[in-house]
């Protein structure tokens, strides 16, 4: 099959890339849309020292499942020809973590396209059924394909009791950024979008949320900070615009450690949230609803024969959402 | 007055410091017993800029109080010649942080000997009688003198919701450590403190705390790790014990900044909480009630006379609480 692999040292693509075999448990997904994130930028830069196919944002159709006879016919007639989303860390379920209920963190997980199993910039992926989500029909593949980057969003509201009086600033007005700034704006904060394009910060302002451009931002104050800048300098910047004892909730992942002062934290009791994977459900939901908005988010679509230009493409400064088409 | 003295470059003890005057809403104290912090050591070697006279753990005897005419009777029947206590952060009360009830973060406060303000190490300081709490009778000078460190540690239980069933592990066999571990066995959780001198975790395992050096500390986990160290080390050596979505409280202070792996604290979705100063009352209680046992945390009593000999005594690896006896 067609595949976008990285090899440790570049990106490319591959016709004969062999087509996955569903392990038991798990479902063959023929690839229809995916999304490139900032996290597959990282990756084809050497982050988590990935090799093997990229892509973790897609909507697809199941093809087959691998299940025991008599599960057959009842996941068959449930999924079998039908649209779904993944969430991406297939979890063994059995241990402390997974029993816990902290699935998405258990240690003997695999991530899809991310952590030791190949993704979604490919013909077909495999992944858990307990992993999937089926997706209404009235949502389409170019609205579906934003489930994950719009359920990591989510993961911010399910960790922090955000709250209609907050001042919020969310820190970066890239394809993350634009998410997180429409779902916290759900809940009425006082909420405010810093980043570095007025074209993309103007997506925010026709919905009515207030932004401003970086050089605007000086004098602000907020109890709560989501950094997205995707940038080691969003700390800092988060921190001057945080009040004591105010949240600063982290979504950035990049390569390599930041100069930070911890210290800084102690001295104004600062509450840090690491915030990553969030819930499928809920962000199916909104779409559905269309609370949010994410087609303005898409800047262009290629076909997967033309991956590793659109690679290019969405490491451009300012790059809005490019999606892959695939089948 | 006689009083500890750092000008930026050393530290010294001087004779004709001249005795405060209590500005309105103040009084003047006589400083009875002092405690040398972590914080002054840190400060004697540049943290925080400071200058002036060190110190802001006490207990002493309210000798004035400056305050209008029709106060004046009532103030003085309560605080005149009385034992207390008082906390080091002197706010303005009138600013938005103030009106919003984080007076200990008042951009306006001025902080006993640490910001602005003249510490302990002296026969008499000020503070205003709204930081002053009365000492029980039955506390004497010795244990009252932990007050301010107890009440710091308690900010843990303030800000963290610690359950039973957590497992929690304290870094840090430190003064302050050895106080956060006696607060949180309180709650009955599954602690442990991780430490450096046997002869200081033997303090706590007297009290059926248990403690491993840091050589016995491969393999332990926790849902919660409160970092005392005052090490920058101490950070990357929580972490690798916190379990992912767990709680990293850190209660270190030091000079300068730290090589951080934020990227991790993403993807393992931790919760980052400094903690500083604690609130009184409940110090006073655990100390009157004998919940807390301080008197074995003091590995000397030097007079006030031979302060630099303490502060050398102070910072020797594996030290004690050094007090200072002023009055």
């Amino acid at each position: 099959m067609r595949a976008l692999v990285y090899d440790g040292k570049s990106l490319f693509l591959r016709d004969d890339y062999p087509r996955p075999v569903p392990p038991s448990g798990e479902a063959l997904v023929r690839v229809r849309l995916a999304g490139i994130c900032n996290t597959d930028l990282e990756i084809a830069r050497g982050y988590m020292g990935f090799r093997g196919v990229l892509g973790h944002e897609f909507v697809g159709t199941v093809e087959e499942c691998s299940v025991g006879n008599e599960a057959r016919s009842a996941v068959e007639s449930r999924l079998i020809g039908q649209r779904v989303v993944g969430e991406i860390n297939a979890y063994c379920g059995e241990c402390p973590t997974c029993r816990a209920g902290r699935i998405t963190h258990c240690p003997n997980r695999t991530t899809l396209g991310i952590w030791g199993r190949d993704g979604a910039f490919a013909e077909y992926l495999t992944l858990p059924l307990r992993n999937l989500h089926l997706v209404p029909d009235d949502v389409p593949d170019e609205v579906a394909v934003f489930t994950e980057p719009l359920a990591a969003a989510l993961e911010i509201l399910e960790q922090v009791h955000l709250r209609p009086t907050d001042r919020v600033v969310v820190l970066g007005d890239g394809k993350l950024g634009l998410l997180v700034a429409q779902v916290l704006a759900l809940v009425g904060s006082d909420l405010a979008v810093v980043g570095r394009h007025r074209e993309k910060l103007d997506i925010l302002a026709r919905r009515g949320i207030p932004t401003a451009l970086e050089s605007e931002a000086e004098g602000m104050s907020a109890d709560v900070v989501v950094e997205c800048t995707g940038r080691p300098e969003g700390f800092a910047a988060a921190r001057r615009i945080l009040r004591p004892r105010g949240t600063l909730v982290l979504k950035s992942t990049y390569h390599g450690q930041v100069e930070a002062d911890l210290t800084g934290l102690v001295v104004d009791e600062i509450t840090l949230v690491g915030s990553r994977c969030g819930p499928f459900p809920p962000a199916l939901r909104l779409l559905q609803r269309g609370m949010v908005d994410v087609r303005p988010l898409i800047g262009a679509v290629y076909p997967l024969t033309r991956g590793v230009e659109a690679f290019a493409r969405a490491a451009e400064p300012g790059a809005l959402k490019v999606l892959l088409q695939v089948g």
